[in-house]
């Protein structure tokens, strides 16, 4: 491919970090070096860990949240999220800078950028859609049903963008692929095909309204996985049952391959620190 | 999937970290790094790691039991089960905490939940079950059994939900995935399908009764497995028969994947730190 | 599966760790910590590293040989067998103690059972084989061989599951699996193919006679691989050649799945420390 | 294969290790060894950082960019190219020499040459294609396209050999192969087909003429995948963009295997310390 | 199988480690333990790492050659060939003795013994093949081939068993399997079909007689992989291009398995020392 320019084509944005429509996403994950840690760490490193997790002013991102993690893998993960990378990442370099990096490893982390997914239906999509499944195309009730999708589609997608994070307690994190293996290639399918799968899947989630939030950003050509989710959920309980249930759906069952999850608490820094017996 | 409720279904519980049926368990494995140790624990670790693994009051979990693992991957392994996730995580983080944090370190973990399978017949399942395989549906024998079942399956769930766990000398644990490659692909079967042969695998179980008791703990969701297989055994004999003859299964030979293997031997605190040399 | 037992089934034995036939077996594989050595081990410590590759005792497992390991994936290793598990973990444990585990790594182990595999002909067995082969079964000679093998087959088992380790120069170590990939799955097959595949198997190895002695321990359900495979050989170049040989076994060629080789050379523990140029 | 060389063929060329035609290309990706570092970088250290990303004399290298990079899985990254492979490495080692080689520690790297695809179309097989696509074979338009890409083409390979490194804010870097699955194997594939495949592929990214910028240099024989992928780009966006619109073309969809994803900021060595917060 | 002699077979020769053919080979890679240089190395151990990459007397192996190696796998690597395998892995054990281990790991080695392929055609083998290609058999063109192939087969066998190592600057090893996959298992074909891939893969070698030189060794029942290629090269250009190349030989194409490769420089050790800056 060639950098130079098309004559013809719309003038291109400048140089910029800043995406033209999501946030930049970090997730990150830790664990205390305790083979380091032959007493609980000092006052400087927990006001330092507490700094790290309340940036503030210039440096204080759009969105941020911490939680414990159950199980060995990780001890506490933060998920952050802003139009600048630099500024999601320094909430990273605040958590390992001298002198609390001596006693703090990150042990995953995903990059990914927020967007409106291509299977988010359009307006006109919703309304074929519904035709599709027997609607009368001159109905009262369509008109209505496509009334109300066009007005919350706005908020959706903000959502789906620049999320709020919800305050429920738990949540779990994993990244994942679409499988390219021979009879099972989901980037051979055509789009109407795997359109219908996406939309098969949004069905189970819609089942879990009020119990599980779910988000999910792109890691294409940023990070090891394609894609990351996030789910919060009010008991963990619903985060076992969700992802048992979209399992069996086709997007999932056929080609979905899953990297590492965590399960986590929504916990402040003090919280985390008292968890992990460390101060 | 939108956070919305849905306004016409029932109300939704209160966020809460406790599983409304299922108990949180934690399997977790450590290895002493012996590269850190010039001399024996000193008394302060040794107390320390008695203490974890025998909380008290509030702290303590209702479920834990250790055991040394045979092989160079762990020293020793524990599991808890609770109702409270911290409950269960804090008797790791009590074994990480500093001091002792210096020398133990964990190697491998399984978060999961206890539930009942959606593969434990109901009482009319196993009537028609029953009748399947050539019962009169007007028998009293019939009766008799369904009638029996009926009493018997409270008591299995609360086994697999809250269980006891067996006294016995030996244990395995192992996490593992039904596989969904092209060929083979559990998640695509139907229901009957996978419905019998879980009852077929079930029936491989029940020739090794008093000899090998079984826990299924579910990590979907949770962590990087999709279930966690813990076998107590009288002998540990029996753990390698058993896996064995289970292989020949179809729902293990042709569908099962499995990860790490730890074979460990009861012990409590003393004589793991006795039989591990390091007091 | 329940742990009730079964009322009309033979009492069962008394809890153990010992198995009703075989012998435990651990293979341990060890890098000295170069990372952590200013200097040569101190005399405390090749007093130690000796005295672990010689337990005496109660301490004594039934059998114990050491070999220094070839490349850079291990030092040395060590092969124990014993009815105790504790006792051949022991060996494991003296060698990682401290001091001396300060400089001693495990970087591999499997954790075994010795038994008589169901390929191992029965008597019965043997004499149908014959006869399929073309013997005439009045004949005296199917009645010598039959009963040549009867006389031999208690000694041929013995070794099976208590051997005597030769005391030949050269042996490699390493785990297999029999694969469960969807168009070879070995645990799909029936049993008469299965055997006849080990049959022919068997027969690459006879023509070894005298050059390799080979032994198969059962790591099902113990450690992350099926089977253990130790080979004793006159000179390491046959190692090689037998390997070859068999992998073009059909029970191989399609069906097998190997984990790490380690290749070793019989040394007593001054002999390792020498060749290591640690003291 | 003999060492002989033969005879009628034309003289060899002089032992060397600059290439023919392409440069040596280095990608390297470190993080800052955060567990070692108590306090900030020394001025030495910092001094050192810099020479190391400057350097000057006989050994600058050709081409030298840096970058910091998101995420856990590395701090920073730098590429280079240069007709020494010395000269390349040089630049690693000079990162490493101590002191400065206590705290950086390189986590991925990445080794190749830059060459003139096969799949670069000569200006024959370009009139052949664009005659294929229905161009009439005399007329001017034809003479013209085919002289405009005969001015280009020098220019083109100039950029693939010996490319000037465009000052776009983000990057990202990639590993791949082709694949060699039963069912999917590029390499049994005729040269017709995967020409053809090469062309849509370089379709897909003309479309992102002025946004983003590629290098493919070849790792075959030299490293662990066999191409390394550089993706320049004016924002961060158009990486995800164009990755994810690149995996539905066939080469990828059907044949394509990804390593590790890396993607970086642009910026001087003072930027990446502050980055880092390590001095 | 059974250790029993054969009586009837040839008397077994006495045990030994020294192969009845071939030599034993290791290829050993490292790096130096930056972390761990607050300084260069002191003048004893550049000492050590000079005898050890000199050893006279006994300790000397037949063959010993040094090489830097590109990017950030590893610094340094050696090849040692010899009939004793304890003097090939001492050159190993002196480079990693107190105190020079201290700052020298081993990231990688490999463990092989020379041979003369199954796949090298005896003379009848020859003059059968240039039959089956046209030759009249009773010409006297056909004669001159056989009889020089027949002088020049020991020298070849003589170069595959004890082979002289090229003087040339650049290399590059790495090890491979032959796939046993369902669809692509070159252990279940037959020879001849073996034979004609592995004649048309030599045919892409001798394409680079004088540019490149190879020697093949065998891991089979010794290392993790089955055979280890070592690859010298006028120009690091010609690796590249050989091994692209040979991909596309069926062979490779559809059988290969392919492991780590690490390209290197030809080096002696005050060079290896002064490009990695640690003296």
């Amino acid at each position: 491919m060639s950098g130079r320019p098309n004559p013809h084509a719309a003038p291109l944005p400048e140089p910029s970090t800043v995406p033209e429509n999501g946030w930049h996403c970090g997730h990150f994950f830790y664990r205390f070096r305790r083979e380091a840690m032959a007493a609980p760490l000092s006052s400087e490193c927990v006001s330092q860990f507490a700094a790290a997790l309340a940036p503030s002013g210039d440096a204080a991102p759009e969105r941020l949240a911490s939680y414990w993690i159950s199980g060995h893998g990780a001890d506490f993960g933060i998920m952050v999220m802003d139009p600048d990378p630099a500024k999601v990442d320094a909430v990273h370099q605040s958590l390992v800078a001298p002198p609390l990096g001596q006693f703090v490893e990150a042990v995953w982390s995903f990059v990914s950028i927020s967007e409106v997914s291509e299977y988010v239906p359009t307006i006109e999509r919703f309304r074929d859609r519904l035709i599709a499944e027997g609607a009368d195309p001159d109905s009262d009730e369509l008109k209505a049903k496509v009334g109300a999708y066009e007005r919350r589609l706005p908020m959706m997608n903000e959502q789906r963008l620049r999320p709020e994070f919800p305050e429920w307690p738990a949540a779990c994190f994993y990244p994942m692929n679409k499988s390219r293996v021979p009879g099972a290639n989901w980037f051979t399918e055509p789009f109407s095909s795997r359109n219908a799968m996406m939309a098969e899947h949004a069905q189970s989630g819609i089942a879990f309204a009020g119990k599980v939030s779910q988000l999910i950003t792109v890691g294409v050509g940023l990070d090891d996985w394609e894609w990351m989710v996030t789910l919060w959920a009010r008991n963990p309980d619903y985060l076992k049952d969700i992802v048992y249930k979209m399992r069996f759906d086709v997007a999932s069952a056929k080609y979905a391959e899953f990297g590492p999850f965590y399960v986590g608490y929504r916990a402040a820094a003090d919280e985390i620190l008292d968890h992990c017996k460390v101060r």
